[in-house]
């Protein structure tokens, strides 16, 4: 046998236990729910990541909402990529914009409330089976909204209910409540590098 | 004044002073460049954050490109979604599966060569604003594509092409050319849990 043919039946005999070992673990799971995700930390992707899921799960055929708890009336482009879902996506841009901007707490507060109970209501329709309450983490950061009846709420989901919940500084009651959580972290970072905020990638 | 009308009065001067910081902030920002950006590491989101940059884009009318290095020929909801935009996507699965799946390790530089062909077409094409270069990290890892080469052409990209490399495991090199990188933590993971990888979230 070559040097090259030995190598190769080195790599498919390494390969071959390998798969072994991913079957074996892929076969001892076996639950299917509706998951509790969380999407933290300071880096990017956390929006994103949530509307990448909306796409994967439009694309199975399955209803989906969205709830915005902070961003407000602003352009963005995924409002209108939306769209060519038609009644597919259930769409609330119920934010006020951030904290700094609207100066006023009574109003953001109102606005996080306004926003929880549209949660409410489309997590009891039946037809929606992905949810993603955008920014929920900065409305219970800022104590806009009662942690323990948001967690309550989300554990007495529907068992084939996903939600997805994003935002920066998610509360550790959220994260012992969520089967899935993952930290964006902040390798390197455009903006400290003087690039702006650009269509198309922030917004 | 109120207790109440006090605090609300404390709340806006901080906001306001908050928002001069952000506005300063923003000011400063003032380059608009094509983004290499980077999501790696071990947890969720590095595809679908992705997915939803592309989703954001589409939104904006762009056209926009995805490579796949190594998913081969599953069946996955984002590749029926993105059905809906029509020529405006231009995908191409040319990954044959993991390398634990294949057990051909020629096979598998084979078909990284080839996407990594295809992905340079596509950068040559004008009319693509944004692509997606899919667990290329994972090519590079197995050092089945020159890292050099790769670093060299992704730099050498037109200055308006933002392109998104993922997979775990990205090279120094890559880190070091790109513009934003993104770590992905795996805080806590439904697999641990025994919940097996269900359609419409995982594929």
């Amino acid at each position: 046998m070559s040097d090259e043919a030995a190598d190769a039946e080195r790599h498919r005999e390494k390969m071959a236990k390998r798969k072994a070992v991913q079957d074996a673990e892929v076969a001892e799971k076996t639950v299917e729910k509706g998951l509790l995700i969380v999407n933290t930390g300071p880096g990017k992707g956390k929006t994103t990541a949530a509307l990448g899921l909306m796409l994967r799960a439009l694309g199975r055929g399955w209803r989906v909402a969205c709830v915005q708890f902070i961003k407000g009336g602003w352009d963005t482009g995924e409002r209108h990529a939306i769209q060519a879902f038609g009644t597919q996506v259930s769409w609330h841009t119920l934010g006020e914009g951030f904290t700094w901007e609207t100066q006023d707490k009574a109003r953001d507060i109102a606005a996080c409330r306004h926003a929880w109970a549209r949660a409410e209501a489309l997590m009891a329709d039946p037809t929606i089976r992905l949810l993603v309450l955008d920014e929920l983490n900065i409305a219970l950061r800022y104590d806009y909204l009662d942690l323990a009846e948001v967690v309550a709420t989300l554990q007495a989901r529907r068992p084939d209910l996903h939600v997805v919940v994003t935002g920066r500084n998610a509360k550790p009651a959220l994260i012992e409540a969520a089967d899935l959580v993952t930290e964006m972290g902040s390798v390197k970072h455009h903006f400290a590098a003087g690039v702006k905020a650009q269509e198309g990638i922030e917004f």
